[in-house]
C-alpha cells in the first residue's frame, strides 16, 4: 500500500462548496488503495483577513502572537475538510501542527521544519482514516506556536511526505501547473510538462508563487516528486523531479519576477573585510531575509552597501541597522521601495554568454531602467521599476520566444 | 502580591475597539500591583458562525472536529488582546488551552477540567506579564483538543483562579450583575447586590445565563469569590459568596428560565427497579445531560418515563434509545419541543410550603398550562409552552413582587 501526500491550498479550499470538491479527489485517492495524508491551507482569504485584524490594533504585532492568531486559520479548515470527508463515509481525522509533532525552530513567522514524529500519524493512517494536516504551522520544543510563513502549508506537505517516505507529493492549487511565467500577467505565458527541481528552485525563489522555494528544496533533498495541479480540473499538471529530458535546451526556460522590493544602502562604511558579514549577521539575528546584493567600493577607505529585501520587513531592518549604527560603522542610510525583480531562469543559460546581454537590450530598448543586477549559473536577475513591470516581462517573454512550444520542449 | 483572575465575555471582545476597552481594565489592575491572568471568550458572534459553517457541511458534525473547530475562536481572542496589551506598553503573553496545562476529561464538546498544570504559567506571571488564556478549551491527555460547552470561559477562570489561589475572580460581562431575573423579559427586573453560591448554582442551572453553573460549583468549592460586573460600565457588580447577610429573607429570590425545552416519553416500559437507570445510563453513555424527570406508574407491570433535554442533544437521545429498545423494552417514545422550562428561587422557599401552589395559582390565573414540575429544597421548577414564557416570567416577578428592593435586600 502506497502513501500519498496530497497539498490543498487557499484557493482550493476557499468555501464550503469547494471542500466538497476537494473531498471528491481524496475519497477517489483513498478508493484507489492509498494511505491519504492531506495538507490544507487557510480558506480563501482568512490569513489577510487575520492579518488586517492584527494591523487594527497594532502598527507592529507581536510575532509571536502573529503566529497564534494565524494557525487558527489552518486549524479551521482541518476541522470542516474532516467533517466533510466524515458526513460523506470516508473516516478523516484532523491534525493541527503541533498535534502531527510538525516541530519547528523557534523562530516567529518565518519557522523551518526541524522534525517530524510520524509515531503520532501512523497508528490512524493503519486503521485506514484519511489524516488531514494543518499546514503553514508547527510547534517548538517549549510548546510556542509558530508558523512558516507565506506558502508554507507546501512546506509542511513536502515535509510530510519525507518524513512519511511518500514518493509523491500533490500540490492542488488554483493554476493547472508550473508556467513559463505567471499568466496573469503575460497572456502568451505557457504551462510546462515537466521541469527540474533547480529549475523550479530559481522560479520559485524569484518569485514564481506557485510553489514555496523551502518545499522545492527538500523535495531535492528527500527526493520527492512533486506534481503541481490544479484543484478544479483534471487536467495533467507539471511535474517536478530530479532528471528532466531535454530534446532541444533552450538558454531561457522562464520568467520569474517578484514584487513590493525594496532596496537599502548603506553609505561611507569602513572598508575592511568584516563590514560586509557584520551588517548581514545583524540582520539574520532578526530574521531578515536579504536578496539581491551589491557592494561598491569608493576609495581605499570608503564603500557602499546595497541589498534588497522584502517591503514588509523594512521596518525591522531600518530598527536592527540604525540600533547598532555606531558598531557598523555607516554614514547614511537611503531606501527605495516600489521596485520589483524580474528574472531569466534555464539550465541551457550557463553556456551561453549572450543570454544577459540580450535581456538587458530588450529592457534598453523599452526604456526600462535597470538598478541593480545579480547573476547566477541559471539566472539572471534585474531590479527595475515594479510601474514597468508588466511592460519587462511581456518584452522579455516575446524575446525570449517562451510561448513557442516546440523550442523549449522538455 | 496578591494575583487576580479577570474573565471578558464575548461581548466584552467582540470589536477591536472594545479590546481596547478591555486593555483599560486590565492595564489598571496589572498597575495597583496585581498578578493578572485573563481570560477570554470567543468574540462576538464567532462561535455561532463557526457552528453554522460546520453544519453546512454535515448535519450531525463530528463532536472531535467541532472542537477542533470552535476553540479557534478563543484563540483569536487571545492573540489580539495580547497584540493591544503589548502595543500600549504592558507586557503580555497568550495561551490556548493546551499552552495552558488545562486538562479535561476525554469527552468532546462538554468536558470537564480534572487539572490544570501551574508550573506553565507561573514564569510568566513572575516576569510581570499579563497572561491571557483562552477560555472554554482544554486538551486529554492523549493530546485531543476539547471545548467545556456554551459558558464555558467561566469555569476555565474559575479553574484557573482556584489552581493559582486566587481569592477573587471577576466575571465581566454585558450586564451590570445578577438580576432577579433577565431583564431583557422582565423589564422590571433588579440587580442583586449579592447571593449565595447555592442560590446561584439553582439560577445558573436553571438558566439565568449569566454565569455557568459549573463555574459556580466550582467557586463553592473552592471559596473563590466571584464577582459578575459590566464590562461597559464601573458599575459594582454582583457578588457570589458562602454567606449572604440576610437582615429580611424572602421565600423567592428570583426566576430563572430555559427555552429549547424537549420533552421526551417512553411509554410501556417494564415497571421493574433495574428500568429507569438502564434508560439513563444509555444516555448518559452519549453525555446526554437529561434535566428534569417523572415517572408514572401505570399498573404492576407497565410504567412511563418523561424527562426534558436541551433540544440540540434530541438527536443524540433518539439515536441512543431506538438502538437501544428492545433491550430497555419500551414500547413507544414521544417527544414535544418548544417547551421552556420558568423557576422561582429562594433559599427561604424550604421554610415555606404555599409558595409552590402561589406560583400554579399564578400560572393558572393566566391560562398558562404547566406540563411538568420538579421541586428541591430552594426551588420550584415547571415546563410550560415556550410562547408563554413571557407571560409567565412577568406575572411570576410580580406575584413575587421581585421589583421592590426593601423586602428583599440581602
Amino acid at each position: 500500500m502506497s502513501l500519498k501526500v496530497m497539498k490543498f491550498g487557499g484557493t482550493s479550499v476557499a468555501t464550503t462548496e469547494r471542500l466538497q470538491k476537494v473531498a471528491d479527489r481524496i475519497i477517489k485517492a483513498k478508493e484507489a488503495g492509498d494511505q491519504v495524508i492531506v495538507v490544507v491551507s487557510a480558506m480563501g482569504k482568512t490569513t489577510d483577513s487575520l492579518v488586517s485584524m492584527a494591523r487594527k490594533v497594532s502598527d507592529r504585532p507581536s510575532k509571536r502572537e502573529m503566529d497564534v492568531l494565524l494557525s487558527t486559520g489552518e486549524q479551521v479548515t482541518i476541522a470542516l475538510l474532516s467533517m466533510v470527508l466524515i458526513e460523506r463515509g470516508c473516516p478523516a481525522v484532523s491534525y493541527t501542527g503541533w498535534q502531527a509533532g510538525i516541530k519547528t525552530e523557534a523562530v516567529h513567522q518565518y519557522a523551518r521544519i526541524g522534525s517530524i514524529d510520524t509515531s503520532l500519524l501512523r497508528p490512524e493512517l493503519k486503521k485506514g482514516n484519511v489524516v488531514v494536516v494543518a499546514g503553514f504551522q508547527g510547534v517548538t520544543e517549549d510548546g510556542e506556536i509558530t508558523t512558516l510563513g507565506r506558502g508554507g502549508s507546501d512546506t509542511s506537505a513536502v515535509a510530510l511526505a519525507a518524513a512519511f517516505g511518500a514518493e509523491t507529493c500533490e500540490i492542488y492549487t488554483d493554476v493547472t501547473g508550473v508556467f513559463t511565467t505567471d499568466p496573469r500577467y503575460v497572456t502568451r505565458a505557457r504551462k510546462l510538462k515537466e521541469i527540474s527541481y533547480d529549475e523550479m528552485l530559481e522560479l520559485a525563489y524569484l518569485g514564481a508563487g506557485v510553489l514555496n522555494p523551502r518545499a522545492v528544496e527538500y523535495a531535492k533533498n528527500s527526493r520527492i516528486k512533486l506534481v503541481v495541479r490544479s484543484s478544479f480540473s483534471e487536467e495533467k499538471g507539471t511535474v517536478i523531479k530530479e532528471e528532466v529530458s531535454m530534446e532541444n535546451p533552450r538558454s531561457v526556460r522562464g520568467l520569474a519576477f517578484e514584487k513590493n522590493v525594496t532596496k537599502v544602502t548603506l553609505l561611507g562604511l569602513p572598508n575592511n573585510v568584516a563590514t560586509v558579514s557584520h551588517v548581514f549577521d545583524a540582520l539574520a539575528d532578526k530574521s531578515v531575509n536579504v536578496d539581491i546584493i551589491v557592494q561598491n567600493v569608493l576609495d581605499e577607505e570608503q564603500t557602499s552597501l546595497s541589498f534588497t529585501i522584502d517591503h514588509e520587513l523594512l521596518d525591522d531592518t531600518l530598527d536592527v541597522l540604525h540600533a547598532r549604527k555606531k558598531e557598523l560603522g555607516f554614514q547614511n542610510l537611503i531606501f527605495e521601495s516600489e521596485l520589483a525583480k524580474v528574472s531569466i531562469v534555464g539550465s541551457g543559460m550557463a553556456s551561453n554568454p549572450g543570454v544577459a546581454a540580450q535581456m538587458f537590450h530588450a529592457l534598453a530598448r523599452k526604456n526600462i531602467k535597470v538598478k541593480m543586477i545579480s547573476t547566477s549559473e541559471i539566472k539572471v536577475s534585474t531590479i527595475i521599476d515594479e510601474e514597468k513591470l508588466l511592460e519587462a516581462l511581456n518584452t522579455l517573454h516575446e524575446v525570449f520566444r517562451l510561448a513557442e512550444e516546440e523550442s523549449i520542449s522538455l
